[in-house]
């Protein structure tokens, strides 16, 4: 199973270390592990025996997660160790060599590379800056007139933002009908309190999820799939041959996580809407700058005018002032780099008066 | 990727809850989630930020790791969610369709269905009970005629606890070097004080360990593969696609249990050695009970004689008498049921007493 190096994530991992600025954090700020157990009022954690668990996932914990859908029940969700791991499953127990599925560009490099590395055909359906990132209908009805056995989605969307609202999955699912296709959407950008879920819209629509992004815990390696039973006790039988369970420890610290779950939402969506208005102000301020700015998720693709490539940009950037992006050209997108919302905003706006200042020095 | 059901995994699943004598638990006593916060004397957990933390694990961890090695560096470890999940990820990362596999029976269902369902021809070398479950070197040689990819040895075994010692390691290697063959050894039975890794035997050795078994921690869900840096490399790019990192949480209590190995090995060790003294006076004492105790891990073989198969005798008398085992017939072979040696000794001798009573009214 043969797999290219995933751009964005090795582009983290090789230039993160060490930056002044980072400009590109996915996540709302992290928890430490003190806050965490100091919402642990019901004294849950002492008493944990570190054996195995359940291997299905805590109950507590699945209840509470069942709470940010509105149908089901606990044996439609199964845990996963984050949310990529949960689109990883999902594509494990659906997919085989031979089979087609159909994803968006620009997107989530996991989404093409994955299928192909189980010997699939990858569709990838542009999406278009000047349609705000939303779908174009009449390419993607195209797109389905072949034999479709998966639709991977990311909503909102890493890097864009852009969300697929109701109306638009409705359509998506109208067309999967015909054909039983899976839709598989990784939620783990959802506003858990307002966006709908794809496992509340449609019998074959797969949510992944997770406490990554929009909680702050991407420490505790915690996420989950919600779909029909019958996948979900096949994606359990699957977990025998995999990691068994997410454990006790995991699941009871996102039980403490999940009934604290506004708390933690609102905290984040402060962070994310303070650093939206100082990113909007700034491109006002300098015509080079511009983002079709996103109504969910924790990041958005700024777009640059200049003569200079978003690597060139990236790398000079960073090694001139230390300000980190992603470039576009990770996610296969030039003349646009992957900015996040999730900033302490002091820091935010020094990274964005010395991203006007270098491309002031670096572009004609 | 087709998997059949994982049977001693499903049968533990099926009928774990609620039994009245567990005989088969094959972790050593868990610890809870306090007594091992209390063996943080360094305050490492409270500052703690619940980010991803280090993608290849981290280093302090790993450092404690490489402790229980004689040889490499840090670079030669990666950390993964649990010994099985390390097994999955070498087998994901080394085998490809049409590879062959060598395997040994009675043995881990995961080493045989996994590479399966990678579209892996594998060869399944019987371990024979008159030859204490040891290789038979001639029958190893003959299945090395074919082209080899991977060979992967449970190391103590699951379920007879055989191990292979040094001298026997050596001759598998000196075949395998002949054509670069791979050596994945799971080695999370391995009494980490004592027994030789692959992966200090080996250039082509992979070791996978964890905290499960041996360390009473399964509930952390944290394991590690050892092996040459350039295939760790690899194994670090592929986690991008999977599930990033085990997070810092688990990192540093894997870290404070492994700063007290020596004591969680002890205790270990103890409750172990206590078990295998009552199961010995045990068959000694009923001639139709029999094993060949094993000098590693924490489970055992046991052979009954009697006209009864292996999966009748485990339901009966876990109705009867509340006493589970995992049925021969899980691991492919009857009139052996799997006894662990990590319990309670009280509930050991009633458990045990109880099988000689069921014995005597059901069989002949």
């Amino acid at each position: 199973m043969k797999l290219p190096e995933f751009k964005a994530e090795q582009w983290m991992t090789k230039y993160e270390k060490n930056v002044s600025y980072n400009m590109t954090d996915t996540c709302t700020p992290s928890l430490t592990f003190k806050q965490l157990t100091m919402l642990d009022h019901d004294q849950l954690l002492n008493d944990i025996s570190l054996d195995y668990g359940t291997i299905t996932g805590d109950t507590s914990f699945k209840e509470e997660i069942l709470k940010m859908y509105t149908t089901g029940t606990v044996d439609n969700i199964t845990t996963e160790t984050g949310c990529l791991h949960a689109d990883e499953t999902v594509m494990q127990e659906v997919l085989s060599s031979g089979d087609t599925v159909i994803t968006f560009t620009p997107g989530y490099q996991q989404f093409v590379d994955y299928p192909k590395s189980l010997g699939c055909h990858v569709i990838e359906i542009p999406l278009l800056e000047e349609d705000n990132w939303q779908l174009d209908i009449n390419t993607f009805k195209e797109a389905m007139k072949n034999d479709i056995r998966l639709i991977i989605i990311n909503n909102p969307s890493n890097p864009t933002g852009s969300y697929f609202n109701g109306d638009v999955l409705n359509i998506i699912i109208e067309e999967c009908k015909k054909q039983n296709t899976y839709i598989l959407v990784d939620e783990v950008y959802r506003d858990y309190r307002y966006e709908p879920s794809i496992s509340d819209l449609y019998e074959n629509g797969i949510s992944a999820g997770s406490l990554s992004k929009m909680f702050g815990l991407a420490g505790l390696r915690l996420g989950w799939i919600k779909a029909k039973k019958e996948l979900i006790d096949s994606i359990n039988l699957r977990k025998d041959y995999s990691f068994i369970s997410t454990g006790p420890l995991s699941d009871t610290l996102g039980l403490i996580a999940l009934k604290n779950k506004d708390t933690l939402l609102e905290t984040g969506k402060k962070v994310i809407e303070e650093n939206k208005k100082i990113i909007e102000e700034h491109c006002k301020n300098d015509s080079r700058l511009s983002i079709v700015m996103p109504n969910g998720g924790t990041v958005g693709f700024l777009k640059y005018e200049g003569d200079i490539t978003s690597e060139e940009l990236c790398l000079g950037i960073l090694e001139k002032y230390g300000v980190f992006y992603v470039p576009g050209s990770c996610f296969g997108c030039e003349n646009h780099i992957r900015i996040s919302f999730t900033h302490d905003v002091a820091s935010l706006k020094k990274g964005l008066e010395f991203t006007t200042k270098y491309l002031d020095e670096n572009t004609k």
